[in-house]
């Protein structure tokens, strides 16, 4: 059975996209990678833009289900309240698809993907390369949104 | 010309939502109000389910435009963040149906219907049942919902 993992890293002005696919006693294999740039638009165009580009992705590459960081912590309200937002968007428009949607904090992610559960953003870069065979170190958001597809194989044991 | 407008106040646990009807010349009339009960759900799933039941009112009385309660403070990050994601899920689902979304500030709400930016909840209530001749006091968040639509309807001038 093939199965597509759709990963994001969601952001008020930046959401890294990235789909991976899974073949039995294959390694794992990225086909997408990449950010949606939300620019300085009015707050609900972004986020209808946001919703309007991730369902694109999905009816495009019919990814299975969805992964997602679980956030917990931000620096202020407000800042948290406008990551909300579109993570908000993300969730629904993969719900609204029928895909399911999991949830990985981000030390699961690190540790999924470095060993550590505090590696910064230059070793997920390194690594999603190493780990996908990419050509060139992927983007930084991109990185994070293959990141937590990865981790989510690792959590169902698909990619061994 | 009739329009009609959705007001919706966004809530991690409890939604509020109202549809007020505006025809030329005439006090604006309540369609429908009532609030959303997410529960003890996971997130995703809570999400998903406000997504859906904002598009079934959307489908059922085909609102011209959304009105939204525009956040700025929140106590916490944490519950700023919950906030946030259902905030985006109720602006995608509009967006989505190519509804165009308007944003009010609390206090600009609160003065639009009662006269004073910092009026309670209960007063909120009282003056949305007076202006739009119902029955019964609305439930609190309900009442906010339509607060914002009336709000917006006020805004535009159209119930004069």
């Amino acid at each position: 059975m093939i199965r597509r993992i759709l990963g994001i890293d969601p952001g008020s002005r930046i959401t890294g996209f990235g789909v991976i696919e899974l073949k039995e006693k294959r390694q794992p294999c990225c086909l997408l990678g990449g950010c949606i740039r939300l620019g300085a638009k009015e707050m609900p165009l972004r986020l209808g833009q946001l919703f309007t580009q991730i369902q694109d992705i999905v009816k495009q590459f019919k990814p299975t289900e969805l992964a997602i960081e679980q956030v917990f912590v931000q620096k202020n309200a407000l800042s948290a309240l406008k990551l909300g937002q579109a993570r908000g968007v993300c969730i629904a428009a993969a719900m609204s698809l029928n895909m399911p949607v999991y949830e990985y904090a981000p030390k699961q992610i690190k540790q999924a993907i470095t060993g550590k559960g505090n590696a910064d953003k230059s070793q997920i870069q390194h690594m999603i390369q190493i780990l996908l065979t990419l050509n060139v170190k992927p983007q930084a958001d991109a990185a994070d949104a293959l990141a937590v597809a990865l981790c989510h194989s690792h959590m169902l044991g698909l990619d061994k």
